[in-house]
């Protein structure tokens, strides 16, 4: 069957969105996951939690996989996998600080006992399926990031994962450039490569400049020192710590999620904190102000962070004074801007000083700018480039980019969620395509909010809703209860005169209009409703509540 | 009466905020306002079209009120007007510019007759009640816009306006740095100045390389150009105008707010577009591709602008395609940048090519850097200083910038909203505070939607509702209707099973755990279905809807 000897690439997410990465490759039959990842809700997708990919091509072929591949311990690349492990029951494979964010989190959904979860390690083969597979270590903001080198029976296929390459990185955490330039040199069909940052020009600055900068910082000031950053970003909190050390400090972890990720840093030997120099946040006071480095989470303005609850002064333990230094070091996401900018206001209104990207270079970015993305192409001198991870305009850049170094047009494939990149002896193209899609998870509902529960919604926030309730005799349809009328979310009842008053009148003009022996009474009472108050309050108010009539036949 | 010879400052808004401008200056009984200006609601504020300054201070001194001055034609500087003029019959006074857009909108208010209108230009003197000002032209992203030099029997105050300074500006918009420095030299009491960008190091860089890069671009562009940019940025316009003229190309201005602001700009020979060279968007298909330029709006990526219904292809006239170049010529404002994203992508999937800022150096704010910021200082060497127009943050990173460069920490006022700063012989210090606020404009609603509404609208907005009708025989306490539950932005019915029908269930043992003749029967009903049926879906979905009983007796 020749059909089944095509290598098969088929994104079902990631490439499209910055987000929601999971890619399948598949080679006779024999399929392996490359990430899970979730997103986060776009801001119509009211009161949703968070967005995974629709898994239907995998789980339709489930006794297919063989294996689930995760590149590194970022949200977006597993957090869908709980959902995945529910319907396909497949080994998964992961470095150690990965497998251990991974472990926790499925704790969570009680998934950890029947999961089957397989270390992996840079330099080291695996053979899954059809294929060898080769990890490459990656430099990225989270630690034991990889890139993935595999083998199939059509060539090698390089994924970068999320990676960026700069040469003055922390120790250990190098992206290992030799080993791109030898797949290079082996031969690389085709190149999947990182399409994030690919708007920014040159280079991403190296960790140790920000280390430095950070040094700067902390050393000179006298009061106390808190870092927010993101929990998962071990190389920066090593850095901190190392500071801290130096300044003679102690330092304090404190925030859910980021007590977790150091936990697992530190058992893993990833992070190092000299024995007595940890405290708890309980001592924050028991030390000289100088003496003190809170390293805590809630960069990102987050509502319940404890970096929200120290600017909002309802934490329980850190009240902010004159004298502390607040450094935000982590990028501002797009569409977190206002909740981060109001953060910083409550801090300085508090008395802090605080450093924050736009007045100081504390942090970088994971991710390749467009010097780095070169020199990618150039180390693995792909025969086929694929951008992968990033939304539309990001995907055509990158192709761009590879295009101006002098790849053919004709051998960028410029995929996007759902295409099936297809592979044969004769060399590769975009060929059909399967259905893919965000599945929204709200609470512990996956899926069932859709298109008409956001409208819904959406309507709903905007002006309310003003519910009329009538009821009628069912033999003699005279109204024996109401009109009433309540109303949420649309008018603060007391500042607006008759405005509900009137519309009471506007329903029994209806009632009157409408006779009693009409046949569908109630259906046609219940659209004059809709209509004429609608009507009405867009007259009177200008606004378009959802109108609700119970009406009831006793 | 030495309490009247004091000269008071007074911020209504936008000192602790951006946008919401709008101050008061009052001495002996007169009173001016300086700018009357709206915000853009923040995401909290579901629903609302925009938030006004609480103007209770002027209302109640309204026949006090010699005159309100207007700065620039900016929303967050005239937005307000309206409510203002509804209460309080002043004169306004305003650049030709300026006041073509107040025209403009009083008229869509029904307020253009009733108003005050008086034209004021930058060298003219003007006296009203105490004061005697003059106005000094300053450079923004719109025309003529002032600063003002207010002669006070204290001594002089100087308002910046919004401004920034460079010394290539395009002809005729240089902010008059000579005429502040006149000031300087003269002796300034208080210097207040636009804290807008005072994070941005440097300088901005001037118009004229924008217009430089816009030519670039247009220039050798063979397709159509369409350019989206602020309607009021009148400069730009006849930046874009210019090089297309150059090229031999038509324009097309298209998009209702740009349109308005064109045409007042013509009328008063701020932009020159030459007579056979513009034309309508009907004709856009009558002229080859590369000698179309179209001028629009929906840089915010505003859903129903023109650019955005040229992104999702419902643009009547402008189907874009492969070879079309769009040119986004503004900053991507905070809160925004997912819509502009949206936008961006959707235009490249159609086959444009687009620019960006984030890409290309093809927009400059109107607000001036630090080097800007310090020159203002330096020029008008005023005895006390007064951070305006920004956030918290900003307004103390201005003070610290105002202290490095010499003046003295106690001659700088950090005053917030509603605080008085108050001047006399003695010199100046912030005392006192009175009441100030935000309120909120919700269609023809002027501040009745407040906290509770929100909270409403927040709750309906994340898990909708979820409605128990019910009636019972007043009598006998049987049941005569129902229970029957519906529900909107809950649930998708026909995908969770059960989940309402055992809400049904829920609600029948609650009727039947409270006896027909307990005392406050219905209450003792709606709130143990409020109670019972939350926890049966936090417990069953995990989500919080609104629970909504109506309970009737018939």
């Amino acid at each position: 069957m020749t059909h089944d000897k095509k290598l098969k690439i088929i994104p079902l997410g990631g490439l499209g969105e910055i987000g929601l990465n999971m890619m399948v490759v598949e080679y006779d039959g024999s399929l392996i996951v490359i990430d899970s990842g979730l997103m986060f809700p776009e801001d119509y997708m009211l009161g949703v939690d968070f967005v995974i990919p629709k898994m239907d091509y995998i789980k339709e072929r489930k006794s297919d996989v063989a294996g689930i591949i995760l590149t590194h311990a970022h949200e977006d690349h597993i957090g869908a996998l709980p959902y995945l492990l529910r319907e396909v029951d497949a080994p998964v494979f992961g470095t150690p600080f990965t497998l251990g964010v991974v472990r926790h989190k499925l704790e969570e959904h009680d998934l950890l006992s029947s999961a089957s979860l397989n270390e992996i390690s840079p330099g080291h083969k695996l053979n899954i399926g059809e294929f060898e597979l080769e990890f490459i270590h990656v430099s990225h903001s989270v630690v034991d990031g990889v890139g993935i080198a595999i083998r199939t029976p059509l060539g090698l296929i390089v994924h970068t994962g999320d990676f960026k390459i700069t040469h003055t990185n922390i120790d250990g955490m190098m992206t290992d450039v030799n080993k791109f330039a030898q797949c290079g040199e082996k031969g690389v069909l085709a190149l999947l490569s990182d399409s994030t940052n690919v708007e920014k020009e040159g280079y991403t600055i190296s960790d140790r400049e920000i280390g430095e900068t950070l040094r700067r910082i902390i050393s000179k000031t006298t009061g106390r020192v808190i870092v927010a950053l993101f929990a998962s970003n071990i190389g920066r909190i090593q850095q901190i710590i190392d500071v801290a050390k130096d300044k003679g400090s102690k330092v304090i972890i404190n925030g859910r999620s980021i007590e977790v990720t150091v936990s697992i840093a530190k058992q893993l030997g990833y992070l190092h904190i000299p024995e007595d120099m940890e405290i708890g946040i309980d001592q924050v006071s028991d030390f000289p102000d100088d003496m003190v480095v809170i390293i805590t989470t809630g960069s990102q303005g987050e509502p319940m962070s404890a970096l929200a609850r120290m600017a909002s002064g309802i934490h329980k333990q850190v009240k902010i004074r004159e004298g502390d230094t607040v450094i935000l070091s982590s990028k501002f996401i797009p569409g977190h801007e206002k909740a981060i900018a109001k953060i910083i206001n409550n801090l300085y209104r508090r008395g802090a000083d605080v450093i924050y990207e736009k007045i100081s270079e504390i942090h970088v970015s994971g991710h390749a700018f467009q010097e780095e993305l070169k020199m990618m192409i150039h180390l693995t001198k792909p025969r086929y480039f694929i951008p992968i991870h990033g939304e539309f305009r990001h995907l055509i850049l990158h192709a761009r980019l590879a295009e101006q170094i002098g790849i053919p047009k004709s051998r960028i494939l410029r995929a996007e969620d759902g295409q099936i990149i297809e592979f044969d002896e004769a060399g590769g193209r975009i060929q059909d395509s399967i259905e893919t899609g965000r599945v929204l998870i709200d609470g512990k509902g996956i899926g069932d909010v859709g298109r008409d529960i956001l409208k819904e919604r959406r309507a709903l926030s905007e002006d309310g809703f003003v519910a009329v309730t009538l009821a009628f005799d069912e033999e003699t349809g005279i109204v024996v209860y109401g009109p009433e009328i309540i109303s949420k979310g649309f008018v603060f009842e007391t500042q607006t005169g008759h405005l509900l008053e009137d519309a009471i009148c506007v329903v029994l003009e209806i009632v009157e209009d409408v006779e009693p022996d009409v046949p569908d009474r109630i259906e046609k009472i219940r659209a004059r409703m809709q209509a004429d108050l609608r009507r009405y309050f867009n007259f009177t108010i200008k606004r378009r509540p959802v109108i609700l009539p119970f009406i009831l036949e006793v």
